[in-house]
């Protein structure tokens, strides 16, 4: 039995509909829920919820409590998957591979365009990619989401396109 | 094989998520493609697209429009069943009784407090139910949701509690 | 509040896939599950599970021990749905009739073509359609069932294209 | 844009359920349909509707025909995800490693325990992480399924607990 750890912190992947105010909101926790769907008979997934922010919201003393959770968290040398709204995704995970320069992990980052559990969402796919990336990559900071694995120093959000795309070097 | 008229306005039942604005709008129409889902051997359903608007945003015109589009479809004999948002759904109902003193046929109004397609939707619910009760009602104007089944001047909404309730005579 | 008795018998709206077998099979109850899915904000369900059988192997005995909840649960006044296989749902339907003469609430007999939570399945949309009828319908015993509702001496099943129909008088 | 090749073959991941005979069955396609439900930005999917079988029911011939066409289709380049049921998928396999010892793609064989569509179904799972892993693995021949990743010749099924696991070296 093989353990990963996920951090949640919010974003559009965690979102639920209100029917008071007509809006998506960061209200309740979904994630977990979404997790348990998986079929995964040799891992244990731990999940912390840390925050549930739209990442717009996030301040850098939000991103010091991510960092000081996955500093923690490290010691059980298992991997870890943080799920995090896509905006600020990459400025989270630059974060992490500064101050945390000598991983044995991988840190696979993720979240959704559309919240898990609307017609036509990404989040479940995407949680499903990076659970097994985990497993395939070698330690370091990453993207993963449609199909796609970016070194996290090499990736940006297209958002009039709702992907992720490859900088220039 | 009886054909049921459906006339959609709108409202919550028919709003999408965009991923460009991350909020839930009227962009693209839904109700059909929900319809196709029931399985209705003698039933014919011929959906007229007439608006695709939250009804806080309805206006006197938008009204005219829909009783002009009921009052045309009433001479096929034709049930017809209204999807609408559900804030003004109640003020466009007595519209339709007031000015359609003799109908043969029941008009249902109906909606969701949750687009259809996200989870915990009742939409797909309320179009089922809706289908039934015109095969049920007798000739008049209603609200069908939830399993209940109001006359249009005995209903009003319960925003606090996204439920429809009885009026006090 | 008003309370429906739904008593639950089987047949394919109950059947799951087995994965070791690879058959489907009446071997967990599932109605009640799908039930809770529902949003009747003045209804309370009350379902008793009284056996999980496909309906070609009910005997005479299983029949009389229907009947004989039936008639326990008509002295609480409430209107009573039965989810029953559709091979033989009209059998057990008119035993029922012809045993209970003087009934004060409807009985609706309903079931499915395709399990429910199998893709493409006719179950929710026919549990849905059942509650709702027993608000809508008079005493009597019923198939209600894909948008349609049928005196119970007036249908039977057609095998090959999966429905039911009205039988001739 | 990369381009993946998905060959399928049948199995339990493909099987419908048939109202006529109440048994599921390799009646239509079903996999490509549930491709597209994978939002794959940089990625084409070229799907080979190869044959449509219970892998009980796979001779050796088929498994040739298997072979035919994953070496014409090496030609190409692109990585191949090959659809299948699980009961002789590790036979399929070890056939393609025997016969093509000079890959220089990955070739992942996955499938399901429930087929496609039905509740609790693992089939999505394992075409999302079957399609990731053609990304980062190595060439050679795998299993990927349930969050596992297998070469060839080191995995068999466990029937009785419907999961695969590692053979003893």
């Amino acid at each position: 039995m093989r353990t990963v750890c996920v951090i949640s912190t919010g974003g559009t992947i965690e979102k639920v509909y209100s029917e008071q105010t007509g809006a998506v909101q960061n209200l309740r926790k979904k994630v977990e829920r979404y997790f348990r769907r998986l079929r995964l008979p040799d891992t244990r997934v731990r999940i912390i919820q840390l925050m549930n922010k739209d990442s717009l919201e996030m301040t850098d003393t939000d991103r010091e409590r991510v960092l000081s959770v996955v500093r923690k968290r490290l010691a059980s040398r298992a991997p870890i998957v943080i799920t995090h709204g896509t905006d600020t995704m990459v400025e989270t995970g630059l974060l992490l591979r500064k101050r945390l320069p000598r991983l044995h992990v991988p840190i696979v980052l993720t979240g959704a365009m559309t919240p898990l559990g609307f017609e036509g969402s990404d989040g479940l796919q995407n949680l499903t990619e990076s659970l097994l990336a985990t497993r395939l990559l070698p330690p370091g900071v990453y993207v993963v989401i449609h199909g796609q694995v970016f070194p996290i120093d090499r990736v940006r959000k297209d958002r009039k396109r709702a992907r992720f795309v490859w900088t220039h070097s």
